[in-house]
């Protein structure tokens, strides 16, 4: 037990200093290595299994939705980056640029996509003609880079993975319509898989994306009560379709221009997982997407039948479809639970020599520390209902939190005093003035998290300035 | 029958024009269009889609065989690509630079990857520490970028999607072992799966990676019978190791140097598909990576009971496992063909009114053209023969046309007859000297493609430069 209470005695205690908790197991946990650049970052096989679970589930959805994934270039020319006016203001301040293409200067330098708006509108323009082409459902897997000042491990990468939903569509309502089943998608992969519940909204015209006519979004509370976007969907109008010139021709032979959407969620989704569910004992991972579902630590592994036993038990969980590891390895029981503590493997499953002379195991549940021996007649079930009750466990744990930390505020002051204290989201009745929320952020920190779809007339006048209230707003401090 | 006529004389004859025939069928069947910037190109989702399929046989074998994924940086600073002599050499003049970030100039410039040798080493000096982490078999698919002067689809582009696997051992033999392993799944996947057989070798001096010991290479023949290195695998030996000073502590005790390997291969394989199978009509796609492995073309849609057998066809398809896809668009039927002959899909199914009454329908092979009237009772066992049949008739077909095209020189006069007439592959025996190695690819354009494994003794004598020989080696034109 020395071993293991040493490992756990490295994790700094996540009431004390929630960031350094953070970085602690996203190290402690292999996570995240430091790279030579600041602001790049390894994505260590065991973080990068999660997010191949993430990908399997995301992608399924898209695809079984009509969704076609595709590959575009990685460099966008400036011209291009420049077609639209809002997009290019958001975006150049921060991106990368490429000067040299081995020892010739190019005559125009080239970024690195910090989001590809601008390479699928010039590939839609090149591809839609006809009614018969629409509408495009189109998705990519890749890599962006953004220059960012501050850098956090998953929450704010300078390079980061996600994948980038583009649509083109020959209506308005099509277009509206993707848009609102895409954040859909989103808000499902976080509480159904991810274990976070989300509030869904719109953003307000000063959070949304650059270009987008309207930005909604899916907010989550992490255990320290800040709020993390956990992934974004934006309806373009016809905006992008202008300044890229593309156009279709209608059943009734006129040139329209299409309307478009795009959408995105990224590897910052293992970031929220880890701030949603973790412990001071490290990591804890809601099963659906924990690349080691059920972790087997055999107990006196020299004892005759033991690591046979072992094995079996290893084999029938495989073959009921559970992701399953032996450690076969020299290290102590002691210190095996404490790793698989730390990587937030779901279960644990024990078994010595007793419980093999009595057909039995222990199974601990890595979300409340609940043991219960099982027999092995009843491993595959037991194992099965347990890890449906880690899931749901840190679903209504999360949710827990989450009720308890949102406040409702009348005024400015209120809610200020509420987030010092309390921390959480606070709802408030705002005016929709945006130089009101500029003052509100500049004032006190708090930013809007969205416009929640679920509207509450909680008041008439905005809390912020006293004008009538047009509608109800999530406030709180975000990643 | 008119618009698909048209729709086939558009491509190139390919015993005209091979080089124009590709480029046609390229864009024709949706695969790859331009982008703005020389050599790269959006990989549309009708090839991204036979990528994933090609992916998911990989990325499955390199998992049972105990590798893990990883996402490294993209970018690598200058000062970290040049710590090791031979592989700087060999990168540093095709890559492109990172000068600015956002606004600021950078104090040391980035290159985009054009390989990650310098980055997993650069993290395996980080995390290994003792033979406990030993080995680690790390993956990673990513986007690399090489900046080449002339650029063509699939086979060199600027921007490449590929996967590159870096290992490192405590042991050269393991490393070794390692190496060969890897060949092997290359070669596994290129026969069994993309129905290419290949050539199985060692590169010679001139022709290995730069940095390895020794490279490996599996070696195709594309239907104008020039060469297509379709897959590497490198023995490092522990160069790497000492110049990124990867150590560990062995179980004596001991601090020793890490022994390496890496191996990749790319999208170029979509374009050795292409130029292996294809036909006039276009593409033709192996079923085991065919996007859509059989389309069905119901005739005359209008009349009662095609259009619902018609998706009970797809049904019954869909639920034995097959990808299909059932074409209700108001196309004719003639235009459909040619579109599904065009896209390379292995089986077309027709159904029309006669077939209906009949319980029956018509299959028809890509490959050959030929056309069988089965009854729908055996619809899956015969789709599922002749998927299997396509599969195996392309295998035997590319494996013949490499042995006819196979030949033995003694002289290099008549190594370059062969080539200049028959075109093809040239078996010879060599001195295994570097300098003679270049003349012959100075004053013919004939490269050394491997050492083949299956090593003949055809002579006694170099047949460049008439020293003593050393190995028979396979020499031809490559891509």
């Amino acid at each position: 037990m020395a071993k293991e209470k040493q490992q756990v005695e490295q994790i700094t205690d996540m009431e004390v200093d929630f960031a350094q908790w953070y970085t602690d197991v996203v190290k402690k946990a292999e996570l995240i290595e430091y790279a030579g650049v600041k602001g790049f970052y390894v994505v260590r096989p065991y973080a990068y299994a999660i997010w191949e679970n993430i990908q399997r589930v995301m992608d399924g959805m898209f695809k079984d939705l009509g969704h076609e994934n595709v590959s575009m270039p990685l460099l966008i020319p400036e011209s291009l980056l420049q077609k639209e006016k809002d997009h290019v203001e958001g975006f150049a301040p921060e991106v990368a640029w490429v000067t040299h293409g081995g020892s010739e200067e190019l005559t125009e330098r080239l970024c690195i996509r910090p989001t590809s708006e601008t390479l699928f509108c010039d590939h839609y323009s090149r591809i839609v003609r006809s009614w018969r082409d629409l509408p495009k459902l189109y998705n990519q897997w890749c890599n962006v880079l953004r220059w960012e000042k501050a850098t956090r491990p998953f929450l704010r990468h300078r390079e980061f993975l996600w994948q980038e939903g583009h649509t083109v569509h020959a209506t308005e309502a099509e277009a509206r319509a993707e848009t609102m089943q895409m954040l859909e998608v989103y808000a499902d992969t976080c509480e159904n898989w991810l274990a976070m519940p989300v509030i869904r909204g719109r953003k307000t015209e000063k959070e949304k994306f650059a270009g987008a006519v309207e930005t909604y979004s899916i907010e989550c509370m992490m255990h320290d009560t800040r709020a993390l976007q956990a992934g974004t969907s934006h309806y373009f109008g016809d905006g992008f379709a202008r300044a890229f010139d593309i156009t279709f021709t209608d059943k009734d032979n006129t040139i329209q221009y299409c309307h478009q959407t795009s959408w995105g969620a990224s590897t910052r989704l293992i970031g929220g997982i880890i701030m949603t569910h973790g412990d001071n004992n490290g990591l804890i991972l809601p099963p659906k997407v924990a690349p080691i579902q059920v972790a087997i630590v055999p107990i006196a592994t020299h004892k005759p039948g033991v690591m046979e036993r072992a094995a079996e038990l290893l084999a029938r969980l495989k073959a009921a479809g559970i992701r399953v590891k032996l450690d076969e390895s020299d290290q102590s029981p002691g210190w095996k639970f404490a790793e698989y503590e730390m990587k937030g493997v779901p279960l644990r499953l024990e078994m010595g020599p007793r419980d093999l002379e009595q057909n039995q195991c222990v199974l601990v549940r890595r979300d409340n520390g609940e043991k219960v021996v099982i027999s092995q007649d009843d491993l595959d079930s037991q194992v099965a209902a347990a890890l449906e009750g880690v899931q749901q466990g840190l679903y209504e744990k999360a949710k827990k939190h989450l009720d308890a930390h949102t406040f409702t505020a009348q005024t400015l002051e209120e809610a200020k005093a509420l987030i010092d204290t309390d921390g959480g989201f606070v709802k408030a009745m705002w005016c929709g003035n945006r130089a009101c929320e500029e003052q509100i952020k500049d004032t006190t920190g708090i930013t809007s998290r969205n416009i929640p779809f679920d509207q509450e007339r909680i008041g008439e006048t905005c809390f912020a300035c006293g004008k009538p209230a047009e509608m109800m707003v999530i406030w709180g401090m975000s990643y």
